[in-house]
């Protein structure tokens, strides 16, 4: 799980909390497509103002969206993989025989933030068996591989540095990372689905950039798969408080000069103040739905899925018996 | 984990927002004594007035208070089991040869929700080995069982008939049962244990009396232990919203007039308020610390050690390696 | 897992054990079917002579024996689960609203023995929800309970026990009881499923019959799903032994007096002399092979899958949303 | 777990499989002490030639056996990992601040398997927070590390060469490596703990070097402690039929035509002759007890307390929680 921060993780709200206008001047493009499944918004960002706007670095951005996704819809997941796979090709074109290492961040122990290690037992890992494989089927299947490193506060290394040194000695063509995210709105949560050719930063904070899995850090293309799976305390209050400010200045007025007072402050400072204002160790609380057991595997499955199904297209389920 | 409601679970709190002349008024009785590793509260109800003040039906209440029990402190644990070996004692009086169903509520997929199936992982269970012990050991054993019947939306059945449907079959002279709690403070969160000869009613919602585990349904004494391990979204909401309008009204006098509308209202108009507000999702939520994980462990460990201790007084380190 | 015993768990073994000639006089009928990709036995034991012969009670047994099951090949998979449903329903008619409780048997913290209560993870659980239903799914779900009694060295109470107690309180239409099972051969490892209306004996020893689970303890059907995960230690070394005796032989004729010396010795006989040639420690062993992990979630879902498609006729990919 | 062979992974078995006149001549020396709790040999390999006829390279192996590993003894336990703790500070002297990776080798999916996992989380992992420390505390406590790189099967990739790849970025001063070892014998089982200063080689098959943890792969001393969890198959139907025929030789002198022609095969012949008697499917088998459950979490926690002692002499019970 990243570290709380008033940012949002999803480029597609950074993005549309500007104007229009904003968003052409400083080189941020919009575009949409949806499915019955689901709706799929590509923000690309494309300069530093951009960049620097949305708080986002340079690059590009698929969310999917879809309420199907917490609930149990086999047809409809499996419409979300094909538009998963679809656009993990798009990100990140490979070549026939481009080896991948997968990468499943987060605590495995923790519900919400096992996302990452749920995925990694899905995927179909072939990297070890790809030279024993009868002649046809050999050429076809991609040499994949899958780790899951832990986290710092159980194996005293930055996730960042694990995968780093493994990249060093298998040298992928390219990474995939999955972790689950914090979301800003409690409505995002299991809902929404971003790939970014941008990388990830595990735990980040602000300042630090150690810990980045990306192009610059591992030298190979790192696609991030995130899923908003908690949404920190403080966000949750901050929007609560709004939206019962609201509510009561609509019914009564008798909010509106406390509401006028905060609506003069920062986005920044209002999220400071809702921090300070919760006990230190409030603090450091995530905030989950109850069915948080299920939604996860159910996500997991998912994102294995759309993942196997973008790297070996030539299994299928005439002969992945002889892959496995 | 309990369904969320604007009542707390603990007694030690419905009772301290009672004026001492209140309690005295109406039949509850507090009394205290610390150690170095915690403050122990007692409570006792003992009439209907008080039950209806406090919300909790009579009986006497425990409350094992000790910030060390999310802290990695072993000898300090070590106190805090005794503690709870008293207090069960207390609460629960066995006579020789007595036999206990040790019962863990809870989703054990859940980390938060895990506490009970975890203590069961730990209970020294003797029940059927009993009679093959040598003779001596025979007369000191207790025969003890243990289970965790899972909860409602994995097997379609409620823990109190399961439970009921065991205690039926093996009949236990006492029933002891762990549950992850709802706090009312975030501060409260694995630092407070709860020994209740009430019984427990998993799930509980208002006026769902089916569910309760307690001497009425089962028919012999039910000791409940709980500890809060979540505090549910829209309490966390409500807690910081108060915290921050004072903090407001204390700076700038701005707030003051909103807070007196708040103020006007009785604690669950605010609550219910605040749960529309909320959206349907977010109300479904639970708010727990990051480190739950390890907490989760430790209260467990500590729980089932304090039991072992009070179940199995004639066992100890020179032959507990005949009984397992 | 079952105690072990020179005994096999297959009817279908016991039954081919027998000439054909045996098989008419005492009651023994067999007929197969084979589709791609399983073959189906149906045994059929209608006398006493017949099972005392066999060494299982009067019922009928279906064998479904397949390779695949071991393998990744989902297709073949979906025609087993197809096969598994159709088996069911045929030994157990149900009719609608006819309420069942699935059991899954067995220690879910050993690997070959979590068969049972991974299988009860993906059962399809619908008792607590059918009230709340819209109208017209109402009437079409079939009320369905899942437990996991867990194993009783971790309980201290008997698994029937606790079924006895919980099928009391809630009354099923029928009992569904999954256990991995001990084979007699290791080629039988995870390749076989048998379903039989006879129930099962959870940790059966010869002439413990407290522990049964089957119409005569239960009340209702109970119908027993069992797949050979391991095979005892003395099975394995009476196996291998007689097939290197077979090769010495041959090739030198070196084999033939010991050979004669125990084939003279009854099966029952050669199996004690092994157990007794164990020492205390092997004899308490299994055998099983290295990818048990992946072969044992394979196998649940193959049981799941099968489960819910013979319960749930009634759900289909179209409404299964609004029933979780 | 190790593949396996017909060699012992114990160095102790192999040097007392030689006279004690060969043992002089090739640079072997034993020396033995004992507790109360347990048996403590070392053996030094010293020359090529002594590598040669025991199969083990040169260097320290330190033996602990000790019958109450798989009991339940705690105090016994508690003698235990002091010794362990003390073997280990013998074939690895540390400087203050030397950092030490400790690797926790196995599939966490397969009871007998996830010893390595299992100790991992038991591990006082410090790098991570050493500088966060207070300056007196700072000083005492050694950067520790924890990883768990999984198995090649589940991975794609070496265990080793992912050790490899971390031990480059983050330079520890030692490393220490964990595993569940293949058994010569069954009484072995869970009972003997080996400390080596000669490395693992994890999935270890004759002439697979590319796999080796060692100082000459790592660049700094790796010490293995190993405890056979398992038996292989093959192994045991070897043991067995020797037991057999011995028995029955004794009996009626039958077998001892038959015993006389195994006599004169060497060991490896006999092995072979038994693997190739077994079926393919057979002989990818492990044997291994039905508590492994219980004892895997107890020799866990033996191994974690003897590292944490060995590796935190400066963490007591009085400011352990600082660390924490």
């Amino acid at each position: 799980m990243k570290k709380f921060s008033p940012y949002t993780d999803l480029a597609l709200e950074a993005a549309e909390a500007l104007t229009v206008n904003e968003q052409e001047q400083e080189g941020i493009e919009l575009s949409c497509e949806s499915s019955e499944a689901a709706e799929i918004t590509t923000v690309k960002i494309t300069n530093e103002e951009g960049s620097r706007k949305t708080g986002k670095p340079r690059g590009s951005y698929i969310t999917i969206e879809s309420p199907y996704m917490r609930e149990n819809t086999p047809e409809l997941h499996e419409e979300i993989k094909k538009t998963l796979a679809k656009s993990l090709a798009q990100l990140c074109p490979l070549k026939e025989n481009d080896s991948v290492l997968v990468v499943g961040l987060g605590n495995r122990y923790v519900t919400p933030d096992s996302l990452g290690p749920k995925v990694i037992s899905g995927i179909l890992v072939t990297r070890h068996i790809k030279e024993n494989l009868p002649g046809e089927l050999k050429d076809s299947v991609r040499p994949v591989a899958a780790v899951t490193p832990g986290v710092m506060g159980l194996t005293g290394i930055e996730s960042a540095e694990i995968i780093k040194g493994i990249a060093e000695r298998i040298r992928p063509s390219a990474i995939i990372a999955i972790d689950a995210l914090a979301a800003r709105k409690a409505t995002r949560i299991n809902t929404t689905l971003q790939l970014a050719d941008t990388g990830v930063t595990p735990g980040a904070g602000v300042g630090n950039t150690r810990g980045a899995l990306n192009r610059e850090t591992m030298g190979v293309p790192v696609i991030a798969i995130g899923v908003p799976t908690v949404v920190d305390a403080a966000t949750l209050v901050n929007d609560s408080l709004n939206s019962i400010i609201g509510s009561m200045r609509e019914a009564s007025k008798s909010g509106s000069e406390f509401y006028k007072m905060l609506e003069d402050l920062s986005a920044e400072e209002k999220y400071s103040l809702i921090s300070e204002c919760l006990d230190p160790y409030t603090e450091n609380m995530f905030v989950t739905p109850k069915e948080v057991d299920s939604v996860v595997e159910s996500l997991a499955d998912i994102i294995s899925g759309g993942i196997n199904m973008a790297l070996h297209e030539g299994i299928n389920s005439e002969n992945v018996n002889k892959v496995i």
